[in-house]
């Protein structure tokens, strides 16, 4: 108990020592730039709903702050995810690849389209899916059959893999995509967090077929809601767009629905707030940056836990800062979550694995003892770009 | 030939003398009360996504308003009635009783649970559910099995019915929840166009199980997005939160969802906007209200056309304003369109039938006579309630 409360006071002190004695939440948004003047030209134009020019302005944004040739602004990320796997034609009876580590839209999405989520491990110094167990998976479990990825066990064609880009850390996505290829399996990068994070200089969500972002009011930057698709393919972009606008055709007066369509545009209003958020971002990026050396500082010099540091050659946005508790100390999380809650300091673990959760419990899945082996010793801790300012 | 332009040209003259010169669209917001306020006070707050006073607000206010014991704030209207759908237990298979004189969305949601949209026909007199024609269709063409409805033909589950208050006039919801009741149907309004409209003094979208409405951008009041679900049990409003939410359940840290979640909650910025608008219902009703009676005096006048009136023992909200073309003038509606747009009044046909679009053609129905004589006739003018105040 001694020790438990040794290290979780070391913690604590390591973190106050950085923000100051402010009670701090895990991540807030930060509004210092146009937020007030766009909502208001929004509001004073009129055109609050799905059309207006904010919502060019945004998409046109994303797609030169990303380098994907096209994005598309949707509600928000569980549609980008969900409107990627229809568009990468993920079908009743599919199943999809992704990590059991990592937030629960993805399996969700997935289950939406009655396919199935089956869980892929991760690593340990991406926290994203683990190439190497990937590839040595695929090569045992499935087998091509008129190109396509059938698992073996199910005999279920393995249609697609959605590697996360976990807290905004980058995984090897070249790797994945380069395994994903030869198994013929299509790419879709859960870039919800990893806006303004880059793998070897190039921005992710732009490696697959398709990425996802997130601008949920816990992310970097926020529209209040918001999401969006990135891709390359001019096909795709435009068959998003269609579909995220209930698939009306263009005509002078008819409404005229060529498909099963969906009401996943974003609203003006949301793009507006979006737009002055974007233009924020290096800011936001820098501070994020700062903070975590600042905590790097204070915590290396801690026993028995860690800071997460990005990845060899990437560039992180650092989105949620994340403590690993060494094996040795796993048993102490909760307290550590506990004491930190209490004294003001919002701190969590990770998602429960997608594996452990009852409606996921009996999905195929691959040994995943590394993510069982970090999720049991994570702890994020109060991440806002604006923790350093207020000190 | 000179026949059409005459009847164009009345037509044209009618709405001018109402509303000016102006250019005007079908419908637009107006943005008069605490719009700004409650968007900065949002923006201040910081809470601009799925938390936040507004969004609580908003369904207070909304509760208030429709009589209904509880309203949840989703998204938008799609995503009301697709998460109503599925507290109805609506799954794979079923059908569901829907009219083919509707906006594409409650087919669509339908469709996303690979359940089966069938069409059912109109009146004349409410643009709503024809209440005989339902019974005797039910009575002819299902049985009763376990309690459920089954359709003779196709052997399948009919398990719901989402009648439409068409352009927010009221449709015959109390004969229609009787006969539901009877055949063992579940009764989900599709109230999205209708805030604000009253049949025999109680509000649209509280006779059902649940009912539906929408906020966007084109709608009486709007969020930019947003919808809701209006019911009188707590049951369902508590599980409608719960799988808006990602179906998370409540814990001091961990992130455990115990079901196939949505991400389907309304964001605090667009509950703002929606709690500003709501203050501003019932002046923009009576404007609407008063819109409709200038046009009635002009149109009155003209031989061949109608006005649409709300329907006996009800109080519309007038959303959108309708002309009706008597049987022999039928063929002159695109001419009347194409005059009047290129004029500079924007106004538009009734949707495309559902049962006429290639993805729904081959879909279950009825004789569905009434909407096809109505939907050749039918022209919505220009009805935003700012038309008034501008001339």
């Amino acid at each position: 108990m001694q020790k438990n409360s040794q290290i979780s006071q070391q913690i604590i002190n390591s973190i106050r020592s950085v923000i100051g004695a402010q009670a701090s939440s895990l991540h807030e948004p930060v509004f210092n730039g146009n937020e007030w003047d766009y909502l208001k030209e929004c509001l004073d134009s009129t055109y609050v709903s799905s059309v207006g020019k904010f919502v060019d302005k945004f998409e046109q944004s994303l797609a030169k702050l990303t380098g994907a040739k096209y994005a598309i602004a949707l509600v928000n990320g569980t549609a980008a995810i969900h409107l990627s796997l229809i568009l990468a034609d993920v079908k009743d009876g599919d199943e999809v690849l992704t990590p059991t580590f990592t937030f629960v839209a993805t399996a969700n999405a997935i289950s939406y389209l009655k396919a199935t989520p089956h869980f892929i491990d991760n690593d340990e110094d991406t926290l994203g899916v683990d190439p190497k167990k990937l590839y040595e998976y695929l090569n045992k479990f499935t087998k091509q059959k008129d190109g396509k990825c059938i698992n073996i066990k199910t005999n279920k064609i393995i249609k697609a893999i959605v590697p996360t880009h976990v807290f905004g850390h980058p995984c090897r996505i070249d790797e994945i995509v380069d395994i994903a290829k030869n198994f013929n399996i299509i790419v879709i990068e859960d870039a919800a967090e990893s806006i303004g994070s880059y793998y070897k200089n190039q921005h992710t969500g732009t490696f697959g077929l398709m990425g996802a972002l997130s601008f949920n009011g816990n992310k970097t930057i926020t529209a209040g809601g918001g999401g969006a698709i990135l891709t390359n393919s001019q096909e795709i972009a435009k068959r998003a767009k269609h579909l995220s606008t209930t698939a009306k055709l263009d005509h002078k007066w008819d409404y005229l629905h060529d498909e099963i369509g969906f009401n996943y545009r974003l609203p003006n209003i949301n793009a507006a707030l979006g737009c002055a958020q974007l233009e924020q971002l290096p800011k936001l990026l820098k501070s994020k940056r700062t903070l975590f050396k600042k905590y790097e500082d204070k915590i290396s010099l801690l026993k028995g836990v860690s800071l997460f540091k990005e990845p060899n050659g990437c560039k992180s946005n650092y989105w949620l800062q994340t403590l690993l508790l060494d094996i040795e100390n796993k048993n102490e999380r909760d307290e550590i979550l506990s004491l930190t809650n209490e004294s003001g300091l919002m701190t969590r673990p990770a998602w429960i694995l997608m594996h452990r959760l009852n409606q996921f419990s009996s999905n195929p899945r691959m040994d995943l003892s590394c993510a069982e082996s970090i999720t049991d010793r994570l702890i994020n801790i109060p991440s806002s770009s604006n923790l350093i300012g207020k000190n």
